[in-house]
Parts: C-alpha cells; structure tokens; sequence
C-alpha cells in the first residue's frame, strides 16, 4: 500500500499533540494539554431554543443542500460585526467553512505548489503548521515575543524570502498568548506592503480579551494582501465546525471551486441554527461572560505559578485567550519534564511542536480555559513539585 | 493576484453545473436539472425530537470538539449495517466525512500526485471528477452500458494503465441511473484484481431500490483493493453533511491525518443527532418510503417520455435512484436542446460535464427526485414539444 501514498502525505507525520492527549484523557490526570474551550459555558438552552425554533419555522427547508458560499444572513452577520470594529467587507468576500482549520486547508490547496514558502510565527499554531505541511510547504519561521513579532528577523527574512503566505494569530497566540501591539502590527504590515506575500491573520480568541485595548486588523493596515480567518468554536459552538475565511474577490473565486470540490457546502442546518441564535440572543453578554471565567482561571494559574514554579522559570501573561506560555531553563527540556509530570498525573503540551526545525526546546503551554480554579491550583502545584526535583540540585 | 495560484486550482473552471442551476433557479422553470432528495421526505419531526432529547441528555458534551474519526457509536451503527448486507466492516476501518465528496477530497489528497491517472465510468460523477481534478489527475474512463462497464474496454485500459485509482457508482449511478449485474462486477473485480489499482465504489443511492435483486459489493469481491463511500445524504438528510469513508488500516491512517489537518473532525452535533435519529426510529421503513415516492416518480416520468418524446429519443430504465438518462440522435446536441428548453421553461443538465474529454454530446441527465408527479408530466411535455420542434424536420 505505501507505495500508492502521495508524496504530500507521506511526509506529514502523525500529530504529536494527538498522542499527548491520548495519554492526557485518563480522567485521574490533571490535564493543561488541550485547546478546549469551558464546556460550562456552552449556551446549551438558548442553542436547542433556536434549533427548535427554526425546526417549527422552515423544518424542510433547513434539512436540504445548500450553496458552497454558505448561508448569506450568517455573511451578513458577520460582515456587520466587521462593520462595527471599522472594517468594510461585502458579503461575498466571506465563505462559510468547517471551522478555521479549513480556511488553512484551502489556502494551502488554492495556493500552495511543492515546496513553496511558507512564513510562520515561532512558536506558531500547529494546525497551520500541519495543513500547509500536507502542501508540502517550505516553512520559514520568525520569532515573536512579547511585543509581537520581530521586525528586524522579518525584515531580513523578506529580503530573500519568496513566500506567498505569511501566517499570523495576532492576538492572545496559540500556543504563546502573545498580542502584537500596534506599533508592531504597523511595522509587520509596512515590512510586507513591498511583497506579493499574502498575510493571513486568524483570530479565533481576538473576542476574548481580558485587558489591554483592543488593536488594529491587519486587513485595516494591508487591505490588498491580508485573509482573514474566524470561527465560532471559541465564542459560541466547537463542535458545529463553523468558521469563515474572508478573502479577495479573485481569490475567493478559487476557494469557492475547492470548496465545492471539497465537500460541497458547510453542514447547512448547524448555519441556520446558529444564525438563529446569533439574532436571539446577545452575543456580547455571552462573551462578557466567556471572558469573566477564563479571565478568573488564567489569575488563579498565574498566582499559583507565582507560588509553586521555581524562579528560574518564567512565563507571559496573555492579555486574553486561552494558553500561558511558560519559559524553563534552558538546561530543561519541556519533554523530559512532560515524562515526570505524567508520573505525577499532570500533562501539558512541550513547545516542540509548535516549531517547524527545533526540538529539544525549554518552553511548553498550558491551557486555562477548560480547567475549574482547584484543579487548576493542583495541578500547579504538582507541575511545581516536579520542576521543583529537576531543578533544585 | 493571478501569478499566486497553485498550478492545481489553475487548471480547474468553475462547475458547469453551478451555472445550469443558477439558470434553473427561477421559480417559473420546471427544473429536472437538480439532484436534490424530495424535501417532503425529510423526517422533520423525528429530528427534532432526536435534537431535543440529546440536547437534554448530553447538553454540554454534544457541543464540544470531538475526535477526528467521528462518533464511535455511529460508525458502529454503519459497521453493523454493511454485516447486515454481509460485509464485515471494523469500526476502525469507517471514518466520518463532511458527506461523500470529502471522501473523494482525502483520497486524492493522500493517493494522488499530479498526473498520476484515474480511471472514472463514461458517463461518470461530476463532483468526482472536479475533486480529483483538483489533485491534477489524468483521467482514462471506461464506457458504462445497461448492465455496467465495458469490459473490453476496460481490459484493453489496464493493459497500458498504471492507475492509482478507479471510481464507479455501480448502483443507479449518478449520472446515467445504471447499475452493474453481478457478472459485470465479477468481471470488473478479476480485471483488477490483476493490477494494483484501488477500487472506489460509492454508493449514495444503493439503498434507493424499486426493482431488482441487491448486487454484490465489490468489497465482496475484492476486498484488499476496494474503498467505500457511503452516505446519509439520500437516505436521511443532507443538510448535515454527514457520510463515511471505509479504507484499509494503512490508507485509513493517512486519511486520519488529512482529515485532522483539513478541517479537526466533522460536525459532532449533528453526528449526535444522527445517532439518536437511527437509535429510535426504523430507518428501513423511511427508505421503504421515499422508495415509494421516488418509484412512482419514476414511473410517471417514463410514461411521459414515452407519450410525449419522438421515438427517436431513447432512455435507459433505472432500478433506483434519482436519476434518468437520455440519449437523443447523433445529430443532436443536448446542450442546444438546454437553450431551447431554457425558452419554454424546463430544464436538465446537459450529457457534457459528465465526461471528461468528449463535449457537444447527445445525452442528458433528468432528474426525478425532486419534482412531483403533475409537474413532472408537465415538464416532460414541455421537453417533448421543443424535441419534436427541432427533430420533426
């Protein structure tokens, strides 16, 4: 059979993060590994509410096939919501897809030839990393810190790069937290403004601010060359699979034919009932509420770290989100801490992953958001004592 | 912008019959172009009530992100399904896919370099044909007649062949409404049981069946080289978006890992509807139904075809499915019947697009699926009308 495989997909290696949270789903471990948002605060009533709603009102209709681009009232939602944080975008710049991740798998398949290049935050999202790695990208990382991203590394990376992706999360950063500020969205955006390099920035969490102001798109700064990706799993629904890319009008053309090529439409009923509560119901309260939790939860973290982690090691506090990014000494790799916490039944993800070359690496992430305040505690705790035994000699 | 594309998507047009049903989408016209399920069979209360007791059950966990296989109880239910028919499916073989064009995505995503080649039927499946062409495939296709595929052609084909994949329908096939005879797989099976090639056999409509005996699968028959394709789409809803692929455990890895990096996993929510749906309700006696409906369909478009067309115009007698397939004389081309028929308000798609080098033929896809039955005749007459206009001279 291996014989029969594409050369795109056999060299794509099974996900790391798949066998972590293998291992991290036995219920006794206290788990900082996933990516979940709370399950508690899943508007469960208001979501059978609006299904049950639209199944008296149009029950025939809403159980059909329907078009590639997507459902136009959830378009114009979303071109409203745009409208309100200062951004003009049609409708028919926007396409409905399954969740972000496919935004990232169509970009790939309407851009991407062998071995082009590819330029990635470091650490940068994963899923990224995996869907234009089965396009058998080139990858091309830059280094992001505190602040953002680092221009004179982008600068001198754009002066022989040829990449026709720049891929960024500028806010509140899987796995990092980070936020770029302004000034160095500006910076990002005027390195790029002499490039054909497209920029893609996807925000799934930008809602989810727990401080700070609110900072520029990069569609306001670079509106030409920037994609913009956006899902509801991190403000409404994961497990619906919806999200939106909202692209140039001759790009868009070609993500609609891969789309349609792809899987025909986005699953139309989970559109209408989502539509439908989005126009009952408030969803910035829902997002207040969203923040107030998680904004608890990454404190509770912080203090705990504050209390239990040697001084070695340090961390970045996310303005929003759901991750903390911890830094160890560079002696200690994240890997072989990963190995004795497990012993302790606390497991998070190693920053391996996260990097297209590196390994070995010093740094790892932790989620808040899907862990209650005491286990969160605990679970500090624990990670405290092992860290604790592997550096205090 | 242009200069960007990958070469993969520059090659493929926009579908011809997206711009057929655009044409079609007038309410005055009578459309036998679609292939659309009858929305009157929509089981739309059982849904509901499949929705609501979920909802109540499992609130929280049916709204979070979930396992890119799918939900393991439903892909339990589709292994019993196949023992039933007398195929001994593993769980672990079945993966859930965002309807069955995904299943044509991720094989030729993980199977398919460019120009490797594809065998495809003649007629053959639109939405396979744009999903490989996609990954730069060379097609080869292999005539299909009442009672299947051309053996001789398809024994002289995989003498020089060196196909990766063959794609067929051999139940009431999406275009041409044929389905093989056992003989015509078992001569299909011993051909390429010869050769290395995979063999996908989709099966959309196979439970669709108002005559004849159930065929073998070739599964069956040729188990270490076939893929299936299943899906819920004709037999329940296709709104959802919800079938399966079945694949050995070496390709079903890759395919695990393309699935991840193409879009996580697909839609949980309704995957959990589904599930409760064929838990509490007799899913046979709602096929027994539609069965029914779209038979008798059938059996009034034949009717009309045989008072209304010129004996010239000659038609092939589906089993089952959704479709009906036209052959008009050589001289003839369907596409100047489209424009014709387009002017009395009924239309159809065109033989072209179901070919992937041929164009200007003289056969034509009806849809009967969709229509009902005073209109169906309505439309037919109509057709028969502008057929003897334009062959009565």
């Amino acid at each position: 059979m291996n014989e029969l495989f594409s050369n795109r997909i056999s060299g794509v290696p099974p996900s790391f993060i798949r066998e972590i949270l293998k291992v991290a789903v036995d219920p006794s471990i206290i788990s900082f590994a996933g990516g979940l948002p709370n399950r508690d605060l899943f508007p469960v009533d208001a979501l059978q509410k609006a299904t049950n709603d639209i199944f008296i009102e149009d029950g025939k209709d809403i159980l059909q096939y329907s078009s590639t681009e997507g459902y136009l009232p959830l378009r114009e939602m979303i071109a409203a919501d745009y409208k309100r944080k200062g951004l003009e975008i049609s409708v028919d710049e926007i396409l409905i897809t399954n969740g972000s991740q496919q935004g990232l798998d169509l970009l790939g398949k309407v851009l991407l030839n062998e071995g082009d290049e590819v330029l990635i935050e470091e650490p940068g999202y994963l899923g990224a990393i995996q869907a234009f790695e089965v396009y058998s990208a080139k990858f091309n990382s830059v280094p992001v810190h505190q602040d953002g991203m680092d221009i004179d590394v982008l600068q001198q990376t754009l002066k022989t790069s040829n990449a026709k992706l720049m891929y960024t999360v500028p806010n509140f950063q899987n796995p990092s937290g980070i936020s770029y500020t302004n000034e160095n969205r500006q910076a990002v955006a005027q390195c790029l403004s002499k490039t054909k390099t497209l920029l893609i920035e996807d925000n799934p969490y930008g809602d989810l601010r727990f401080s700070g102001e609110e900072k520029q798109s990069f569609k306001a700064l670079l509106p030409e060359q920037t994609i913009l990706l956006g899902s509801f799993s991190k403000t409404v629904v994961p497990s619906f699979r919806l999200g939106w890319i909202v692209a140039p009008k001759a790009l868009m053309e070609k993500l609609v034919i891969a789309k349609q090529a792809g899987d025909l439409h986005s699953n139309y009923f989970c559109q209408r009932v989502l539509h439908r509560f989005l126009q009952d119901n408030d969803l910035k309260a829902h997002i207040e509420k969203i923040i107030a939790v998680y904004g608890k939860q990454k404190a509770v973290m912080e203090k705990a770290i504050e209390r239990y982690f040697p001084k070695q090691v340090t961390y970045l506090n996310p303005e929003g989100g759901m991750f903390l990014w911890v830094t160890l000494p560079e002696k200690l790799s994240a890997t072989t801490l990963f190995d004795k916490a497990i012993e302790q039944k606390v497991a998070f993800v190693p920053g391996d992953p996260f990097y297209v070359k590196k390994r070995g690496l010093n740094t790892l992430r932790l989620n808040f958001s899907s862990v209650d305040p005491d286990i969160i505690e605990e679970g500090i705790k624990r990670l405290g004592t092992v860290l604790h035994q592997l550096l205090d000699n």
